[in-house]
């Protein structure tokens, strides 16, 4: 028996998501692949052992250091949330959330359908007191680094405490991923004047204003969406509503111009031609952009971290999302939110 | 004296934005070598007589078809909307507004400051009947040509009502745009799925369903910002705070993008090398989505129509909110306005 005591425990879903779960597992071996010097990490897999086991067994690095649960059940992603709990009792979707009650893994990883995991992770692991709404935070591109915006589209429609709440989760969480970096907090609006934006705004403001002193983060005020991918700040909040749209404008619009980009160098043979000299700089340029490497959102709130991958991402798309687990597990995520909320919640008692 | 009777007559303030009256002088010389075969369309041009008079005899294509009122006032970017209000009277800004009313233009544009010149439109102009809020529209590029957003900002929160007003409004300002082509209405959401969306969304979305039997556009239902680009709708409906976050977060994006492609192709000798390849290509590339070419918003729901350019264009940008001036009075907006409502009108008493 492996001691995990020590062991940063990520449990995960292999069967959720297109080509799973050849891909979950590739995904698993290719995140071994790049931390195999840090033997810091232990795996529950939770999938068929009849499909799976085979296939871990011609893996390269995935060797030792997990533990092969069978669960036979699969979530389909065509349920809604209310039939697949019904029928996702002990599914590896349920399985893997619910092992952190059982093995006291540290989080849970699945590229299965995301209402389906938000709801049954709700239902396992429980909100936090104190929090009214979850909410999924997702890693933007910025600058000089990567950005964290909440909420991403758990919430429809959000309260100033709501806000205050992501701010505090957020800064937690980014200070776990990046911990020798300073937290700074945002609000998303329409301009940077205090008199801008919505009453559950400026609300958030003023408190978030009040909230900086309590050393968890600097607030830097408002951010407008032109913004979100500079290094004004680096953890912005705003409501699901908003931020749904945020990204996947940006998804858009990044899709738009690089199939344009894309149209016009090979359109003809001289164009073509300059494909050749600018093979490796253009490699580069996708290489950074390349949202594969910003696969996984955090679902925040609840009394264990849960991460979703997009469903549609392949195995390198997976591995960071595995990265993404172990650094919030390593960073002791619900620690630091917890250390977080209680000066929140100093706030309220105060004002 | 010549007969404007036939003619579409166009009221510009020359004097608001940066390098004015120089950019808006030599962007409607732009227009006009554009448009020179067309020969059905007038300017009043408002500014400081004693600088502009000069710099017109200097322009190459501008030497009739205008007429030039001289307004020595000028509306500066510092004022607040109030103050500007107050001091604002009789500037140039004020007179292309009133032009209206007193020459009978047909449309009036300006580059100054956003808010004063919303605040002076709906004094001077009043709001058509029935219009609670005016709404900005703005152009984006997509798949097969241009789309309409709106609202882009004039209204932070909005109600059924309003989005329904949008969507007649839009549709008419399109159909103004672009006669040949048949109106897409959507509105913009979290998901496609009906259940999807605040409750505000799901009541305009059943009354546009019902709205699309009058015949002024087609519904096509909800759209994710991911779809803002293409062509599965044309008209794009939502509220200020949301369109506004949504354009802005398209210009960081865009911004982004081209800035690091810049910086990797110029990173070394050989990817410089490319460049002398791909120039035709990056050009036409760079040429399509030319922010310039979208330039200027339009204010809907005043009784006569309004074009807000951006302060910072340049000439040819400037050309373009002139076009988009000509093509709207041209297109009769305010009367297929006028025939629009009159349908939603209809709606509300049925229902």
């Amino acid at each position: 028996m492996i001691d995990t005591k020590k062991k940063f425990k990520i449990s995960i879903d292999l069967m959720g998501g297109d080509n799973s779960p050849d891909k979950t597992l590739e995904g698993i071996d290719l995140f071994i692949k790049r931390y195999t010097n840090q033997n810091d990490y232990f795996f529950y897999l939770f999938g068929d052992l009849k499909i799976v086991e085979p296939k871990i067994k011609k893996l390269r690095y995935l060797k030792s250091n997990f533990q092969l649960i069978d669960s036979k059940i699969i979530v389909s992603n065509e349920l809604s949330p209310i039939a697949a709990l019904k029928k996702g009792k002990g599914s590896s979707m349920w399985e893997s959330i619910q092992s952190q009650t059982i093995y006291n893994s540290d989080v849970s990883l699945s590229a299965g359908n995301t209402g389906v995991f938000l709801v049954m992770s709700k239902m396992i692991l429980k909100m936090i007191e104190g929090i009214d709404r979850p909410a999924l935070a997702g890693l933007w591109p910025s600058e000089n680094g990567m950005n964290l915006v909440l909420d991403l589209g758990a919430n429809v429609e959000c309260s100033d405490k709501n806000l205050i709440d992501f701010s505090e989760m957020g800064s937690a969480l980014y200070k776990s991923l990046f911990p020798e970096k300073e937290v700074k907090v945002s609000l998303l609006n329409i301009g940077s004047e205090e008199l801008k934006g919505t009453e559950i705004l400026k609300k958030a403001h003023s408190k978030l204003k009040i909230l900086e002193s309590m050393g968890d983060f600097k607030f830097v005020g408002y951010v407008e969406g032109n913004q979100i991918m500079t290094d004004f700040s680096n953890v912005i909040v705003t409501d699901g509503f908003t931020g749904n749209v945020a990204l996947k404008t940006a998804e858009g619009v990044s899709n738009f111009l690089t199939s344009n980009l894309k149209k016009y160098l090979s359109e003809n043979i001289i164009s073509k031609v300059s494909l050749i000299f600018s093979y490796f700089s253009l490699k580069k340029f996708k290489n950074k952009l390349d949202p594969r490497k910003y696969n996984g959102a955090i679902f925040l709130g609840l009394k264990g971290p849960v991460v979703k991958s997009h469903g549609s991402t392949d195995a390198l798309g997976f591995s960071y999302s595995v990265e993404l687990c172990y650094k919030i597990a390593k960073g002791k995520l619900n620690d630091k939110i917890k250390n977080n909320l209680e000066h929140a919640k100093n706030l309220d008692e105060k004002t």
